[in-house]
C-alpha cells in the first residue's frame, strides 16, 4: 500500500481558514502528496475524515514520558519538595523496563489525544527510543545530564553517556528519531561540564535542550553566582544556538527575551505544569511578540497529569491571558501555531502544516461532537472546547497510528495492564527503602 | 422500575476514600437507599459500573446555559468589549425558541459530562426550567434582571418579571427546579431597584444570586460611589443572607472574605472564565480556609468554551495554586468537595455525597482508560487527568440521563442539528442589524 487519501473531511490549512479537501499521503516518502477538492484524489487506502476536522499533528515539545507511571502519585506539593521526598526517591528505582512501558502507556495516550511528535528527556533512552520506533511517531529524544549531588566520575559518566546516545540514536528509525545533548538545567548541571560537554555536542551536530528560568528559586541563586540573568549565564556556557530549545522560561526578563529572539533559540510553553507546581506565569505572549520560537510542551505526567496537548492548548490560552492581564493575549490561532507549526519548527522536523511536500503528520478531530456545537469558529474550538478524546484518526509519517479510535501500533489493554503492574511495583520498591 | 442497582464498580465515599461496594437506588424517593459490599444488594434494573467509578453528580452551580449557542462566536476579548460589541448585540435577537434548544444543548453536554445540577440565570427562564425538567436534572433558575441602560418602566419590568418567574416554578418538576431572584450584578442593578424587590424575594422565601467583584473596574466604582467595598455595599442593601450566593468573587479582601464567612454567603468560583476574560485570580483557597461555602460553575460556555466540570475542576486545582503561590493550595480532594458538596450545598439541594439518604444524583466514571493509567490515587484523576467524556453512565433523582455514554432523555444528534440551525440564524440576524 502505497497512498493514503484522507477523505470527506474540512481540512485546516497553514492559514488557519477551513476548506472541504480531502489529503493524499504517500506512504513510502511519509509526505503529503496533494490537498485538492472533495473527490478529486485517489488513494490504495482511504481514511474517512467525514464529519471530520484534519489537522496537523499536535507536537508535544517537552515532556519525559514515561512519568505517566507516576500519573498521581504525588500532588500539591510545591517544586523542591515533590522532587526531593516523592518523584527522586521512585526515580531512583526505575529499571529500563519501567521506563519502556512507561513510554509505551504515555505514546499511546499522546497516539490518541492527536500528538505526532515529542521531545523527550529522561533516562533509559534507548528504551524511550525504541518504543518511540515501535510507536510510529517522530521523537527528538536525548538523557538528561545532571552533576548535582553526584561524584565526579558518576557526573562525568552520565554527561558522556548522554552525548553516547545522542550520537549513536540520532537517525534512528528511518530518521524519525533525532536526538539532543541534554544537561537538565542550569543548577542541576556545574558550569565545567557545560564547558567540557557542550563543544562535543557542537562537534556531534546535536542541538541542546535544556530546563531553564522555571521557578523563582532557581533563578536567584544563578544571578548571584554569575552576577547575570540566567539566560545571559547561558548564552556564555554556549547554551543558546538556534537550534537550541529551553524548557520553561517561566521567570524571563525583558533582555532574556530579547537575546532568546536574537539567538533564534526556542522556548517551549508548558503551562500546567507551570500552574500546578506554582512555578509561575510565562510571558508568553510577549515571547511571540519579540519573535522568539516558541512551542508547547505538557512535561511530565506527574506535574500536569496528563499527556493531551488539547487541554495543553486551553492552558496556554487561558494562563497567557492572566500573564499579560489582556484577554486579547494569547488569542487561539496563536495558541494553535505554537502547537503546530511552532513546535515543529523548534523541534526540527519538517511538519506543522498540511500542505503538498511537508510531513504526512495529522489528526482528524472529530467535529460531530455536543461540546463542540455550533460551529462558528473551529479554530477556537481545537483550543478552547475540543478535547484528546475528540481525536478519531491520528497519522505519522504517513502511517497510520490509529484508526477509528483504535490505535494500531500497540495493544492498548496489554499496555495498561503491564503499566499498571510496573507502577505498582516500582510505589513499592521505594516506599521498601 | 422502582430500585436500581449500581453495582460491580468502586465507590467514593464521602470522606473520599474508595471502596469496592454497589448502590442502591429508590427512584419513587429520588434518594440512595443503601451502599453495601458487592453483591449484597438487589434493584429491578441495573447499572453496570464495572472498571468504573461512582462519584456524586457535578454541580455546575454559575451558568448561563443557553450561550452555548455563542460557544467560539466571539473570543480573546476583555470583557467590556466582549460583551458590548459581541455578546450583547446577539442576545438582543435570542428568541424563546433559541434559549430552549440552547439550553438542551448545554444541558446535554452537561449530563454528558457527569453533571446532574446546574444553577442558571439567563432570559426566557420557562424555556429553561422546561428544559431543565425534560432532561431530568436539578436546576436553580432565575431570570438575570438588569437595570442600567434602560428606562425606569422597562427596568421594572424586568425585576418584576424575573420575580413572577421565581415564585411560579419554585418547586417545578417534581421539585427539581428550584428558584432564586437574580438581579444581575452589583454595577448592572442599581441601588433602588435593590432597595424594593429584595424585600420582595425575601417575602417570597427564594435565595438571591448575583455577579459579583469579577473584575478590577467593577470594583472601584463602587468604592467610589459608596465608600465602602462591593460586598459590604451588598450587605447593606441585604445580600448577604446564607441561602443566597454569588458568581466569581475574584477581587474579594480579606474583610469581604471574612463578612462572606460570617454571614454564611456562598461564592461560585468559575476559574476558566476569570482566566479566559483575564479577570484575575480568585483567592479561593484562602476562602475555603475561611470557611466560606463555595462552589465551582463553568459560568457560559461563550467564556470557557465548555460546560464540562472536569476541566473546570483542573483549572479550579491549577489556578489556586498560582492565586495562593503554593502548590499545595486547592489540592484535588478540596477542588473535589468544592465540585460537589460545595454546591449542593450552596444550591440547598440534599445531593453532593454517594450515601444513603443522599439524593440519587451521581456519575459513573470509566476508569480503564490510558490516561487514568495507573490508579495510584483516584481523586487525583478525577481532578487532574480525567475528562468528560470519561463519564459513562449518569443518573439524577434516580433516573438514569445517560446510560453506557448515550443520551436518554434527549435525541442527542436532533438536539445538535437544531442547535446549529439556530446559532447560525441568530448571528445572522444579528449582522445585519
Amino acid at each position: 500500500m502505497s497512498e493514503l487519501l484522507v477523505s470527506g473531511g474540512q481540512v485546516l490549512l497553514p492559514d488557519h481558514t477551513v476548506t472541504e479537501a480531502d489529503v493524499l499521503v504517500d506512504q513510502e516518502s511519509g509526505n503529503i502528496v496533494a490537498v485538492d477538492d472533495p473527490g478529486t484524489l485517489d488513494g490504495d487506502d482511504e481514511l474517512d475524515a467525514a464529519d471530520g476536522l484534519v489537522i496537523p499533528g499536535l507536537v508535544n515539545a517537552h515532556t519525559h514520558v514515561s512519568m505517566t507511571l507516576l500519573r498521581g502519585y504525588a500532588d500539591d506539593k510545591p517544586l523542591d519538595a515533590w522532587l526531593q521526598e516523592d518523584i527522586w526517591p521512585v526515580e531512583g528505582e526505575l529499571t529500563a523496563e519501567d521506563v519502556r512501558v512507561g513510554a509505551e502507556l504515555g505514546l499511546t495516550e499522546m497516539i490518541k489525544s492527536g500528538t505526532t511528535a515529542l521531545a523527550d528527556m529522561y533516562f533509559f533512552m534507548e528504551q524511550v527510543a525504541e518504543a518511540v520506533d515501535d510507536a510510529g511517531m517522530r521523537g527528538l529524544l536525548g538523557q538528561g545530564c545532571i552533576s548535582v549531588g553526584k561524584d565526579e566520575e558518576d557526573a562525568h559518566e552520565d554527561f558522556q553517556s548522554g552525548l553516547a546516545f545522542a550520537n549513536e540514536y540520532d537517525g534512528y528509525a528511518d530518521g524519525r528519531v533525532r536526538t539532543a545533548f541534554m544537561p537538565h538545567s542550569l543548577t542541576t548541571a556545574g558550569e565545567e561540564y557545560y564547558r567540557e560537554y557542550v563543544p562535543e555536542a557542537r562537534e556531534a551536530g546535536v542541538p541542546i535542550h535544556f530546563h531553564a528560568n522555571e521557578t523563582e528559586g532557581e533563578v536567584d541563586p544563578i544571578v548571584e553566582e554569575h552576577g547575570e540573568r540566567p539566560l545571559e549565564y547561558a548564552d556564555d556556557i554556549g547554551l543558546l544556538e538556534p537550534e537550541d530549545f529551553l524548557a520553561h522560561g517561566v521567570h524571563v526578563d525583558e533582555t532574556e527575551i530579547d537575546l532568546l529572539a536574537e539567538r533564534g533559540t526556542g522556548v517551549v510553553h508548558n503551562p500546567a505544569s507551570n500552574m500546578k507546581l506554582a512555578s509561575g506565569m510565562a510571558p508568553v505572549q510577549a515571547m511571540v511578540d519579540a519573535g522568539v520560537s516558541v512551542a508547547l510542551g505538557t512535561d511530565g505526567a506527574a506535574s500536569n497529569n496528563d499527556l493531551d496537548l488539547f487541554d495543553e492548548m486551553r492552558d496556554a490560552a487561558m494562563l497567557g491571558k492572566l500573564a499579560a492581564d489582556d484577554a486579547s493575549a494569547m488569542a487561539a490561532g496563536t495558541v494553535l501555531e505554537i502547537a503546530t507549526r511552532g513546535g515543529a519548527e523548534v523541534l526540527g522536523f519538517d511538519g506543522g502544516r498540511i500542505g503538498a511536500g511537508a510531513n504526512a503528520d495529522l489528526a482528524v478531530v472529530d467535529l460531530d461532537a455536543t461540546h463542540l456545537t455550533p460551529h462558528h469558529d473551529l479554530v477556537s474550538h481545537l483550543v478552547y472546547a475540543a478535547k484528546g478524546s475528540d481525536v478519531r484518526h491520528t497519522v505519522c509519517d504517513g502511517e497510520v497510528l490509529m484508526r477509528d479510535r483504535e490505535v494500531q501500533v500497540f495493544d492498548e489493554s496489554s499496555v495498561r495492564e503491564r503499566a499498571e503492574t510496573a507502577a505498582r511495583d516500582l510505589v513499592a520498591r521505594a516506599e521498601r527503602e
